[in-house]
C-alpha cells in the first residue's frame, strides 16, 4: 500500500524534473558575436524618439540573440572615454551566420532607408567572443 | 475529509511556488551599464597571451555583473566597421556605483600598471541601457 510519504516523495521527484530549470545560474555563454554600433545623430533632440523606435523594430529580427539600446552613461570625463555618441546599439548573435542574416534582412534595409539621414556618423565594432 | 483531489491541488500550488523560477525566459535586463573597451596593442603577437590573461584577472572584480573578452570578428570589410583593434573587453555593471567600484579597485590599478605599456591606444564607450 502506498503511504503518504512515498506519494509525497514521488511528487518531489516529479516536481524536480519538471519544474527545475537545467541551468539556474549559467556561466556566461562564450563563442558568440557582439555587433556594437554607435550613432551620432544630426538632430538628437528632434530625431531621438523616432530613431530609438527604429532601433527597437530592428532588433526584432529573428537571428538576434540579445540586444541592448542605450545612451552615454554619466561616467567620469576621461580622455580615453568617448561620451559624444547619441545612441549605442549592442546586438549579440549566436554566430557569424546569424549576423549575416541580420545584415541582409528586409527589416535592416528598411531601418537604414528610413533612418540613415538622421545620423552624421556611425561606428561599428564586430567582436568574436572566445 | 480531505479528498485526494484537494490534496493534489494543494501540492500543485506548493509545487508552483517552490519549483517554478520566477522568470524561466526572462526578458533582457534593462537598467544596467555597459563599459566597452577596445585595445590596440603595440606588439599583439608578443603580448596577446599575457594581455588576455590580465583581462581575465581584471573581470574577476566583484562588482562586475558580466564580462566578455574578444577579438575582431571576420565580418565584411565596410567603411563603418573598425576591425583594427586587437582586444575587446565588454564589462556589464548593475549600476554606476558598481562601475565606480571597479574603476578604483586594486585589481584594476594592478591591471593598468602591469599592462598599459602594451597598448598604443585604448578607446572606451560607457553606455547606460534604459
Amino acid at each position: 500500500m502506498k503511504t503518504r510519504r512515498s506519494f509525497l516523495s514521488g511528487i518531489g521527484v516529479l516536481g524536480a524534473s519538471i519544474f527545475l530549470p537545467k541551468t539556474v545560474k549559467a556561466a556566461p555563454a562564450k563563442d558568440f558575436m557582439i555587433h556594437q554600433v554607435y550613432f551620432w545623430l544630426k538632430n538628437p533632440e528632434k530625431d531621438m524618439k523616432s530613431f530609438l523606435k527604429g532601433c527597437e523594430d530592428l532588433i526584432k529580427i529573428d537571428s538576434v540573440k540579445k540586444a541592448y539600446i542605450g545612451k552615454p552613461a554619466a561616467t567620469s570625463r576621461r580622455e580615453v572615454v568617448d561620451h559624444s555618441f547619441h545612441v549605442s546599439l549592442t546586438v549579440q548573435f549566436k554566430n557569424m551566420e546569424d549576423h549575416n542574416i541580420y545584415q541582409i534582412h528586409e527589416t535592416h534595409k528598411e531601418f537604414i532607408a528610413k533612418h540613415e539621414d538622421k545620423w552624421e556618423k556611425v561606428q561599428v565594432y564586430d567582436t568574436k567572443i572566445e
